[in-house]
């Protein structure tokens, strides 16, 4: 059973009448429906959005969670920085994080890759077509060759993130643009997805084929490792392999100066 | 012309009597004269340390840097957030940055990283053999195959780091332990190598072979790109693929919220 | 459940008495059993060898192998080219090639690196430390960091193969070399794995954690593709993305010349 | 000074009077005067087709080449394999090999990758756009991006190589398909570079942009290593790191099955 959270910024679906129109549960349901559809009593999926407390991201939730799902694209600077460094650090432990969209510029996402993350992008009904560039990757399987989105919005090279540890999904658009829209990353224990498409103006969550992505992604996501226990600073004595001591919590600041004299 | 500047944390040589025997003009003073012993007048180096206004970094300073190299230890918690920020702005923006040995655990580079950075460690006059697998690499040359290294600190796996673009060097140490101890990393614009060798209780900084190193990535990390600015957002018009326009800024969280309503 | 088929030179178990006795059911049978005390009733393991006919590897045996694992040594020159170019084929068709130790000089692993494969070597009784570089691949799950072998061939670096898709394990050896001993790639549909530990003079496929490394590499290594064909040269027609058609067989050079005239 | 080979298969424009015409001097012609143009005095390029004695590769010219292209098409499998094995000899020995657009299904490349290096493709007036993903890469200075080619040949993922080193270049095309147009490869000691556009039917090689991007790769791809000498296999002493003995020549499988006795 994989415990997934679905995270929506929320705010465009309550500004935007034409948003909430298009996505009546919030893009946040769309992404938890188009999941529950396909991998169905394999999750338990909930929802989480930057207006309740602690953004519905406990320290709590995030020890039961291991998927969390990112969108956000008006209110970045809104989230708290105490709930960035949380999230990064259940990331760091193995929590998986698939990163949608406009979420390549949210905190989260710019504090794991330690880049910009900007690009170039246009609103204007492009057809996008998702190419697989990595056919044997789990998270390829099932998905049209190449699938097609009628309408979304344009997303362009230049992407300035650190070279993705697999490049899985490339896309083109109508006007002749392209972009990684499929990469993963290994930080620290965990497994992140970006999944380039998914719009608020677009009913591209409804997709079938952009909601096999994701339930793929989430079931690639999920950690094979036992335990929700980060990477640690430890000393260890000669011929002694295996009983590290010494000072931990490498995202302390306080300790890390302690840690090393 | 490579304008270089040399940042040391410069307070074991402050507290600790046999250290600053060790390195009489510091340890910054060390790496300095190796980078000058081995490129000449192709450089122009300088140094900075924590203890100096801005820490020595300031907006000038760094504009002025082609490669920047970074060794602190004790005190990365006394790093202001404010001078973090303005070099991983240059380094995004194309400043070559070279950290050091115990730099792994600096906010620098764990947040151009977006990891814990953490590793095992051991101070016990352990001998550090540096083997080359990466032999055609600009860094390599000149290096012996192995490097030998009769006392150095220990630096073990797992060394919790993205996934390197490049693996140059590999360590072992005569107690077993094995180690990335070469490693680079593009980010924004920018070149970053990671070097392991070098500690405040060994006279590495003078081994002619890690002076090499040294020098060699002083070279190696020196952008191509004629000038220092970052990657930016921008909107482009349907066949207008060179006049982005829109808000710019990357960094700045006030600006991110703006930028993409 | 898994097919898998164990490929064994075994020479060294019929012309040296100490070999026969080490390896009482061949190298191969060892292997084989290894497999078969992890996986159980997931796997059906049969056993190949040199000298059957087709080297026991028909295109009736391979079409029916998911996993195919390849020890040699002193006869990689008696393989015949065309078993090695069926292996290449199916390999890029979706087969899972893991290849053991001398293997790395194997016609069937030089081919698909398109590299020397070339290294360092020395058998004499080092210790070996396998260092897990990569904590959240499957292979490495349930493997000690580091495991231990008493005693092993040593080999070092510079190994010659291409940068590794992903870099699971290093080494250490007591002698002070270390090895890339533990690389994925993929070519083609097909999944490879190379790992290093293992040799005819020591009992190394005796070891429970190689045994595990082993068997892991096996679940690792399946595809997730359902039909066993290769990547192919095929014309497409504008928007018509899904029905190519033209030449095929890209190993076959009689009809790659026509195929694209 | 760079010695630079310019291989062309020389078929398409002694049988196609429109190729003759569009390409006067052959299409090596137009690739030689392209890098000529751009790298000047820092070049001596000669050119070397398929119907010279020995297709104009003789070990002497291979000897004294820095840097050799590759463009070959209707021809392939008259390559002979003596030239084929080679040319590999001396890419893993350091010489740089630049792969040239229908040259990906040469017998020289798909050996080197050990994959089929299928695609998909069509010739019908698609406008080609080039865009960077790797902005520091000296390949991508002075390169517009986008590169526009009006009309070219169409190449389309899934394209069958290995994972790139670095991925530079990534094409769209008008009629939706997307390319890894740029790629980079280190095999043994030797650099490689594939580059998509260039076609007997289009006068790609007359495009300045184009022609840019191949005389950057030309620098590029001249190693940094003294000599011309491939890894080897050698046995190593304990603490004797620097000089191995015994056999020597990874390519001849007679040695090696000497090698490892």
């Amino acid at each position: 059973m994989i415990n997934v959270t679905v995270w929506g910024e929320n705010r465009h679906e309550q500004l935007e009448p034409e948003v909430a129109k298009r996505y009546p549960n919030g893009m946040h349901g769309a992404i938890a429906e188009g999941i529950e559809a396909n991998l169905g009593e394999a999750v338990t999926v909930r929802t989480a959005t930057l207006d309740d407390p602690e953004h519905g991201l406990s320290e709590e939730v995030l020890r039961g969670t291991d998927v969390l799902t990112w969108w956000g694209h008006a209110a970045h600077a809104e989230v708290s920085d105490e709930v960035v460094e949380r999230v990064q650090r259940h990331v760091l432990a193995g929590m998986g994080l698939i990163v949608l969209h406009s979420g390549h510029w949210s905190k989260v996402f710019t504090r794991l890759m330690g880049t910009s993350c900007t690009l170039r992008w246009r609103s204007e009904h492009d057809r996008e077509l998702l190419w697989t560039v990595d056919p044997t990757h789990p998270i390829a399987q099932g998905v049209p060759h190449p699938m097609v989105i009628e309408e979304d919005e344009m997303y362009g090279e230049f992407f300035d993130i650190p070279t993705p540890d697999e490049l899985v999904f490339l896309s083109s658009f109508s006007g002749g643009e392209v972009f990684r829209s499929g990469c993963t990353f290994k930080r620290g224990f965990g497994k992140i997805f970006y999944f380039r498409p998914g719009d608020q103006d677009f009913p591209t969550y409804f997709h079938p084929g952009v909601r096999k992505v994701l339930s793929n992604a989430v079931e690639w996501a999920v950690t094979v490792r036992p335990e929700r226990t980060g990477p640690v600073l430890l000393r260890y004595d000669t011929e002694d392999f295996y009983n590290g001591h010494g000072y931990e919590g490498a995202l302390d600041p306080d300790k890390q100066q302690e840690a090393q004299q």
